[in-house]
Formats: C-alpha cells, structure tokens, sequence
C-alpha cells in the first residue's frame, strides 16, 4: 500500500487573511515594510498609525512631541497616504486600518489616494476598525464625547454601505477589552452589547431605509482577542457566532443567515507576552492563534500576530516575519483545513459555549439596564468592571494561583542568544523621524492652496453642525490638501472634547488583607506621620499613549496599600502633571508610557517639575522600556524603572515608600520601624 | 459581575511527565545537564545514549572513533552509570532509555546503581525503548539477527513483570517509522503488528503463566512520533486507542480495562524540521505537540521535545530549555487539562478515526500474510513500503504539492539573529570527550577484579546459551565491572551479527517522468558513454549511525536518474567502504553521516582511499553539517556538502553529474551536450 502516492489531491479551505500590524518612523519607510511583507506571503495589509494621527494631531502639535512614528505611521495629509502606498494598487489590496476617532478621515484619505489611483471606489475591500466605543474603556484614542463620536462612526458605516459594498466600516473591537482585564464572558457581552447599541443608533437615525437594514447588519464586524486558554477562547468564538446569529435574527429581524454570519479578525493576546524568556512568547503566539482557527465554523477571517518581543520594543523585520510564518506553518504545512468543524457534535465544548453565553447574556442585561454602552461607559460601570477583572488577574499572578512561566514560576533561565544579541533584539525608530515628518508637513502646508483647504474645512464644519454625513466633506478635504490636525481641529470646535471615567474608585480591596499588605499599609501610615501627612502619589500619564491599565492597577494598589491616589486619567501635557504635582502636594510622581516616548516626555517633566520648584519629588516611570533607555532613564534622575516583567505590585509599593524615605532623609524603614 | 473573583479553584488533570532527550560528551557532563533541567521543571529523564553504547562497542572499539559522546552519553560500565545519575535517587525519578540491541544490558546497570543507591528495586519507576524490531527498519542500531534479538527484547519485560512491576520494560516505537517516512496508518500498523509478535512470542515461550498474562500486556507502552498534521496525528492517537483495545480483548483475553489502555509516550517529529529559517521549527514543535495532547481519552503520558536547531547540529542548554517551556507553557497557562476530552462526539474526528483505523488494520492483515512482523521485516516487505512512503513525501516536496515554510516556499527571508550568533546557533561536543571517555575506561578496566569479570561473563554466556533469562546474569556483569563492549560481544559470539535489507530495490520509479529527470538521465547517460561504462555511485554510511532514510533516498534517486548504485545499508567501517569503492570501481562515493563524527570520519575515509590509490574518486558528504564545518569539509577536498535544506534531488542529481564530468577531465556538461 502507499496511502500518499494513491491518496485523491486534498481539498483545502482557503486560509484566512494573513497579516501583520505595522507601520512606523515614516510612511516611506513603513511603504518598503508593506512591500517586503507582501513579497514574504502576506495576504494583506494592517496599518498602524502613530498616536498624534489617531488622536487628530499633527506632527508639530505640542502633545505629539516624542511620539511621531512611535507606535505606528504618522500620516498628517494626503501626501503621506500616497506614499504610504506607492506601488501598492488599492483596488486589489485588502487593507485593514486600526483607526478610532479619526476613521473618517483616514478613511476619507484612502479613498481619495485610490480615486488619485484610478481605482473603482466601489470596488475596493478592507476595514477601519471606527470603534470608538471600546476607546472609553481602554486604549483611550477617543476624542469627542461618546455621542457626536457614535455618529461620526454611523457615518463611516451608511457612507461605505452606499459607496464601497465589500468595506467592513466598523469592526466592533473586544480585543482591547481582554487587554484591559476583561474575561471571555465580558469581552462577548460588551462587544455584543457596544454593536447593538451602533445599530440601534443608525435604524433609529432613519438615515437607512428599513429594506436596507439587513445589509447594514451583515457589515458588522468584529474584532476580538484570543489570549493563551485556548479553548475557552475557542469556545468564546463558537459563543460569539451563536449570540450575534440569534441577536442579528431576533432584534433586527434579518432573515438572510449570510448577514448575520459572525465576521472577525484577530489580534491574539499581547497582555500574557512576557518580557522574562521572551522567546516563550512564540508558543503562546502559536496556542492564542488556535483558540481562532481551530473550529472552522467560528474561523476568523483575517489574523495578525503580535511578535514575540513585543513586551521588549519595537519588533525587527525579521521578528514580524517570524509571525508571519507562524500563520503560514499553520495554514500551509498543518491539516486543519482540510476538514469540517472539528467541535461540533462535542458536548464538552457545547457545554463551555452554553456557559459563556449565559454569562454574556446575563452581563448584556445589566448594560442594558444601565441604557445601553455609552449610558453604561458615561456612568463608569463599564470600566470599574474591567478594572475589577484585572485586579483580580494582577493578584492571582501575584499568589502564583494563575502561572505564568518564566513570572511567577520557572524563572531560572540560561542567557538568551535572542536578547543578548548587540541591538538588544528591538528594533529602534530612526531619531530623526520626528523633525522629517514636521519638515515634510510644514513644506506641504505652504505648497497647498490656502483658499480650498479653507473651503473644504467650512465644509466640513456645516456638514457636521447639520448633522449630515461627514464622510463626502472629508474626502474633499483630503483632496484639498486638509491635514490631520486640522481635520479633528474643525471638529473639536464643534463637538469639544472628553474626559472618560478611569475606573479606579469603585473597586474594593476584598482579598488583599495578607500580612504583607497589612505590613505595607503599617509603613504608609508610619512614613506618613513622620512626615506630617498621609502618603500622597501622583499616578500620570503624560503624552497621547491611552493604554492605561497599568496605571489604573498602580492607581488601585497604592490606595489598597494606603496611598492617597492622584489620578487624573490618559493625555495630559507635562504642564498639567507639573502643576497637578504642586497643587495636590505630591509625595511622588509615578508616570506610566507604553508608546516608547519615554525618553522625551521624562525629560520635559522634570523641566516643568524644576520651573515649579519641585526639582526634590521623586519620579519613577513604568512602561515598555528597553534595558538600554532603563539605564539612562536612572543617569537622568529617574528612582525607579517598572517594566511588565515587574508583576509584584507589593514589592512595587513597598519599593516607593523607600524612594519617599530616601528623598525626605529618613531613615531607610527597618531603623525606623 | 466578576467571574475570575467567584469561579471556584479550577480542577487541572495532572500533566503528562515533562523530559526533554539529553545526554553528551561525558556522564559528568550529563549529570550537570540532567540536574539544571530537573531545577528548571522537567519532571522525567531522559537519557540519549552515545552510538558506541547503543551498539554495544567500548569507546575505544575502531568503529567507535569519532562517535564517542556525540548523540548522547558513553556508558561504558558502572562506573559512568553511577557518575549519571550522581545526586539523582533514582527511586524517586522516572527515567526513560531509549536503547535497544544493548536494553537488557543498560537496565541492568541501571539496577545495579539503583542497588548501590540502596533503592528498593520494586519500586522504580521508567522506561526502556527495548523495541529492536524497528531498529531493523529505520535508526539501525540492532547488533544480532531478529529472532534472538526478540528473544532478548521479551527478556526483560519478563524480568520487569516479576521485578519491577511499575517499569515499561518496551516501548514499542513507531517513532523511527515516521521518521523513516511512514504514514499513519502505517504508523499504526507496524507499531500494532510489532507489540502483537513480542506479546505472541511471550506467550508462545510460556515463561509467563497464562493466568498472569493480562499483566504483561498491561506492561506494553508504545512511543510514537507527532507530526505537523496535527489533526491527522491526534485522530491516529485515538485509532491507536481504540486499536489496542480491541487487540488486548480479543487477540489476549484481557478483560481489565485497565490493562488495555494505550499507554504512550512521545518525541515530536524531526524529519519536519528545517534546517532554512529554523527558527519556524518552534511553531512547528508546538503544533506537534498538539497532536497528543488536544484529545484527553488518547493523551500522552510523557512527552519530549526536539530543539529547534536539531537540523543544524546539537542543542545547547538554552535550546533545550525552550522545548522545556513550549511544554510548560501548554501544561500551566493553557486551560486545555481543565476539561474532559474535547474531540468525543465529533463526526468528523471520529470519520477520520475510521478511515485510519480500517487502513491500519488491511495493512496488519498484509504484515500477517507475511507471518509476523519479523518475517515481514526479513523479507524486505516493510522496508520497501517505507521506502515508497518516503520516496512519495520527497516528490510531493519537490512538486510543491506538500508546501514545506522557507523550504519549498517563501525561502526570502530576513537575516537571523539566531543563527548568526558565534556558536553559530548550536553546542560543540568537547572534541577531548573521547579521548577522556578512553582514559577513564582503561583506569576502570585496571581497577577491576578480572576474575570476577571473567566469571560473571561465563555465566551471561551460559544463560544466553541456554535460552535463559539474560537480566539476573547481566546484572551480576553490571556489579563485577563488565564493560558495554564485553557483555555485548558475549552474546556477539552467540548469536552473530545482522545486516538488514536497505529497502531500496522494490521501490517503482513512477510518477517521475518529467522532462527533468528525463534530461537529468540523459546526462548521466551520455557521461557515461565519455567515460566508457554507466556512471557508478557507491552510497555509504560510515560509522554506527543508522539513520539511514537520506541514503536510500539518495540511492533510489540516483537509479531513477541512470546511475548503478552501489548501497550495502549501514556501519560500514572506512575501510570497508573503500575496499568496496575500488572493487565496484565507482565514479563517486557519495557519504551519509548524521551523527556529528562527518569530519573523523571523512579525514579516515580519504586516507583508505589515498593508499587504495583512489585518490582521484570525487567524495561528497550528507548529513546535519554546521556551516562552519562544511567549509572545512570543502577545504579538505570534499566535492560537495549536503544538509537538511537540500531538498531537490534532481539538482544534487545534476551536481553529481558535474562533479564526476570535473573529476574527469571532461568539459562541463553544457559544451558536452
């Protein structure tokens, strides 16, 4: 016999869209990245804009200092966007774009770079992720308050149902829920819940006609998490795609089963990635991507991986491309696509996906009491469960109750020939990004005509005062040479801007009264009295970066272990920390940065701290900061450097009570216990 | 809600023995090695053995030379068992052996130690691979012909049956079948047809009383191999259950669940791994794994990784540490040991189940037809299918049709920093490790009381004359000081030697006519007609290596492409190889070394030749070849260096061609043609 020789040729499914989230110093630079990628066996493209572009600002904004080409691609025109995709025909490109509260523009400014291609518009494929919801509860790149926002994202949604058929205009994202703390059951209820709310925004806007309502509701998508228990997040897909079937039938009354299909892409979890034994991280990439692949009838249908030193820096191209081989290894050397559904009919998995969905349905009603998401965001229920859900996570790392390999178990290690290597295995974004990008946008602005850039931007606004559809004025801004800044500018004139709850207070310190946080607590109260007053820490968050869990779980501890908190929640200048420091009369300043700006927002802080006479409170920052930058940070004054391989908030909290010691001359805590 | 603060302390099944194959350059050093991964997690050994030890040859046995410590560790008497296992109570420990020819020998001395360590012998806990008869079929380390090597195969699971009750006295080992090519369902015959001719065998010798003959077959575990196939892999993991229960009940009668469980352990695949951007190899090991962990009713009890750098040469600490925590990372992050077994139910898994099974047991009924695994294995029969098997994998490599990443398809590829390290990526073996292994055997053989040597081997003679029970006596050998080398030549002088069929000739050359290989005779053809006589190709394995899958591809290649093939299958000693080169009159040697020793080796190979007066005859070398020493290799005078990531055959066809044209005085083919 010879099974392989005689064997009929395979059918296999088509694998999902291959892709990598990328993008970053320059949009030449991330163009030749793309094209590199694509020569490499992606399927499609995922950009990643910088901070500054997501949250409307241009390059030579005060806030964009230190962070242009940082997290992503700066684009701050129509220039920048041609050139994102120079060589790279739109019309047979599938393009995803991770992109909030200024969708409709960066939308509006691939639309009008394809029309400048000759591409058919109606023809092009792709999606903006326009899920500003999510923003409040984590991420935090919104903008407007959640009202106006809702609407700027209907009007991305009946703009591209209308105009551009095959174009996902919203992809309802719980990725960043899981990495705010959520479990399966709330990254189902709130994703659900936040797409059902934006549809019942856009039947009651009356803008659809009722025949056409289905169609709005077969372009919902979705945009989720998987991180390393596997099949419970298999399960939570399989959980995702019955709820939305039942929900898209019974609320909406779709009748057709096509659009009422569960669409998703993922991004696997970067929330379980470790700095310790980095080269780790690729067996949970592998495990998080199977959670999404491995039951064909809750597939996804484009994944991005992150790479494996992310909680490290910057990734090399040879480190996303290692993630684009994991996707090909499995798509392309595995069996898993020549088969049917391999769960269904199992009872063991039928029972977890029951149980998921009883929670999520369960967890829907409650945000429906509360009036739907944004009611339940404004409100702060939304977050203070996510903050909850993470403080549980952090101490159960902390009791080594939930392992982690390499944290809190297996930490002894041989040195890593990946790490030690001379870049320190990241990659650095060129220094000169920054000023290139502001030469290129300050010779745009003066080679533009003035006179339509004014036209189209008092377009714009009456579009937006009237209520109708932003997306026509937008495209005629980019045409018109409008930039980012000023695009979000006009609209922040209308619709002001927003402050979201962060969450912090409602969460109560149950199951923390070990004798360690006894202890701590007893020398917070100690070093207080000595120095006249309770202990007082400022939690910051200085530049554009919203990834604000760290901060929250900081912001939660320190006041479990009997700190007055300071929290004033993400975005704020130098400036206003500075003087936020002297007003509350801070016994330190904890600073938290994710976006590798770190160098230069440390540096203006202190600038500020010493203008205001506070050159003695001491500053310590947490962060995704190399070894290299930790080491510097330290030379320039900086107590303390927290990375995420720092899980022990007790150590953390015990360790600034020392700093506060050490900057007020007392005695180091033993002598004077 | 918060499900994470409510859920109550999750019930985990206990994870399969975590071991990671190890063992080189001395016992002292393996010791070390052993001890660090034990700290680092690992919950079993397990031991690789040198290939002098596993063929039963001292470290300074002529065929020893270059091989000593290489593959694994030189145990050539107490004295280096009693240095491995230094520190290790091994009553406490679950230690698993692959060795075979030599089993009865290395458990006794492992008894011997444990005896020294004052251990109750009844009480330890592993496993010795003890399965000679696939050792005939694929890897090649049997010493005496097949029916007295089952008559020492059935030895020590009788002995252990008594002894040892909770040792696995064979492992029956399909592993080197896939290895060597085989399908699933060729996996699954031979492993099945195997364990029924040692179980008939056991109970035809009547050494085991009928009433406790269910506890033997109770003792049978198997040890198979997990490739990329993942689904495929776990469906032929539940076909083998299913299989062996059915054998148990109706072939033996066993009317004990308990004892016809499938009991396996496992090493995933290494003939997937890559040598081009190694580094997938880590998603590849994942997914692997996967395959004999995903279904719980078919789960591994133990499991050992390969290194990511197999292909490249040996692992060093941190390799192995990786394939250590791929496996940690599974059985502690993963929520996968939470639930019962998630593929029961599945339509689709259980069709698959079915079309294995149903292959697997016509292919038994083939083996049957043959009269047993051993007359199937005499007669050439299952060689052959393997061969075939291997054949057909390495055209669907060449046609594309089975996509192999980096190998086949998407070969561009970013530097990597893995590789260009200065070690280049892997360990170097102590090049003074043989030399000192033969100082400290000679000081062992000074040492000892040779009286007492010589009666312990009279009576091993005896017994193994008689058709006794070889343990009892190789135990007492084991304590008065025998050494590997005189226990296996004792019964070398009993029972003879072996030479197994290579499998090469009944493999059809169908399915390869394409203008390629038609082209490719033609040159060979019309060389030939310049030289005189049809090109000539002698394919040797030097050394103790038996690994043996890249020669017979090679030979049955090169006979499809119109050369005579000289092949005598392994261990031929360099003299042997050269005596037959100038009897043959070959136009090329063409070697396979896969054991590391390529350069002793190839320095000793050359130097028969030269005084052979060959001097003149082109040598070219296949094997896992480090970089570095391919260059020396070429620096030497050898034509051409071949490793894992030359996949097409038909180019090395061509360079064979060119060589043996350039070696000849005549002109390149292109002027020739």
């Amino acid at each position: 016999m010879d099974t392989l020789e005689k064997a009929p040729p395979v059918k296999r499914d088509r694998p999902w869209l291959i892709r990598t989230y990328s993008g970053h110093s320059s949009a030449r630079a991330s163009n030749a990245l793309y094209r590199t990628n694509l020569a490499r066996g992606q399927t499609g493209l995922s950009v990643a804009f910088d901070l500054p572009t997501q949250t409307g600002y241009d390059a030579d904004h005060q806030l964009a200092r230190g962070e242009v080409g940082k997290v992503g691609v700066p684009i701050c025109s129509i220039e920048d966007m041609e050139a994102l995709f120079e060589g790279i025909p739109l019309e047979q490109m599938n393009t995803s774009m991770t992109i909030n509260a200024t969708a409709p523009w960066l939308l509006s400014l691939y639309i009008a770079v394809a029309e400048k291609q000759g591409a058919d518009i109606s023809a092009l494929q792709g999606t903006v992720q326009n899920d500003i919801i999510k923003e409040y509860l984590s991420r935090g790149t919104y903008i407007f308050p959640p009202q106006p926002s809702v609407k700027l994202a209907t009007d991305v949604i009946t703009y591209t149902v209308r105009n551009i058929p095959k174009w996902n205009p919203t992809n309802i994202c719980s990725y960043h829920l899981q990495e705010a703390g959520a479990t399966p059951v709330q990254e189902m209820a709130y994703a659900l819940s936040t797409a059902v709310t934006i549809l019942d925004s856009i039947r009651d806007s009356g803008e659809i006609a009722a025949e056409d309502f289905a169609d709005v509701v077969g372009r919902i998508s979705f945009f989720v998490n998987a991180g390393i228990r596997f099949v419970e997040e298999c399960c939570k897909m399989r959980g995702f795609v019955e709820m939305w079937d039942r929900i898209a039938e019974q609320r909406y009354g779709v009748t057709d089963a096509k659009l009422r299909r569960f669409r998703y892409g993922v991004q696997v979890n970067s929330l379980g990635l470790t700095e310790s034994q980095a080269e780790n991280n690729i067996q949970r990439i592998v495990l998080e991507m199977l959670g999404v692949v491995l039951s064909k009838t809750a597939r996804a249908r484009a994944i991005q991986l992150p790479a494996w030193n992310e909680a490290l820096g910057l990734p090399r191209p040879w480190d996303q491309q290692w993630s684009l081989r994991i996707q090909q290894v499995m798509a392309l050397e595995t069996d898993l696509l020549e088969y049917g559904d391999l769960l269904d009919g199992s009872p063991v998995i039928a029972a977890k996906v029951k149980a998921l969905c009883e929670g999520a349905e369960a967890e829907m009603a409650r945000v429906a009491e509360h009036g739907g998401m944004v009611r339940a965001i404004e409100s702060g229920y939304v977050k203070r469960e996510l903050v909850a859900s993470q403080t549980a996570r952090m101490r159960a790392i902390e009791s080594g109750e939930l392992k982690i390999v390499g944290v809190n178990c297996y930490t002894d290690s041989a040195d890593s020939p990946l790490t030690s290597a001379s870049d320190g295995g990241i990659m650095k974004v060129d220094p000169a990004a920054e000023r290139e990008q502001i030469e290129r946008l300050t010779a745009f602005r003066a080679r533009r005509d003035p006179e339509a850039v004014k036209q189209a931007l008092e377009a714009l606004t009456a579009a937006a005062r009237s209520g109708a559809n932003v997306m026509p004025a937008s495209i005629a801004c980019a045409h018109a040479g409008v930039t980012t800044g000023e695009w979000a500018g006009a609209l922040r004139a209308i619709f002001g801007e927003y402050r979201a709850p962060t969450g912090i207070d409602g969460v109560v310190a149950t199951r923390s009264d070990s004798a360690r946080i006894q202890a701590l607590r007893e020398r917070t109260r100690n070093t207080g009295e000595q120095l006249g007053r309770p202990l007082r820490l400022l939690v910051g968050k200085p530049g554009l970066d919203g990834h604000s869990n760290g901060a929250e779980q900081v912001a939660v501890k320190a006041r479990d272990a009997g700190f007055e908190v300071v929290y004033e929640g993400i975005r704020l200048t130098p400036h206003q920390l500075a003087t936020a420091a002297l007003e509350e009369g801070v016994h330190l300043i904890g600073l938290s940065v994710l976006s590798g700006s770190h160098a230069e927002l440390v540096t203006e802080i202190r600038k500020e701290l010493d203008e205001l006479g506070l050159s003695r409170v001491p500053v310590i920052i947490g962060g995704i900061i190399p070894e290299a930058d930790a080491v510097a940070l330290k030379a320039a004054g900086i107590a303390a450097v927290y990375t995420p391989k720092d899980v022990d908030l007790n150590r953390i909290m015990s360790e600034l009570v020392d700093i506060i010691r050490n900057a007020n001359g007392l005695d180091p805590y033993e002598a004077a216990a």
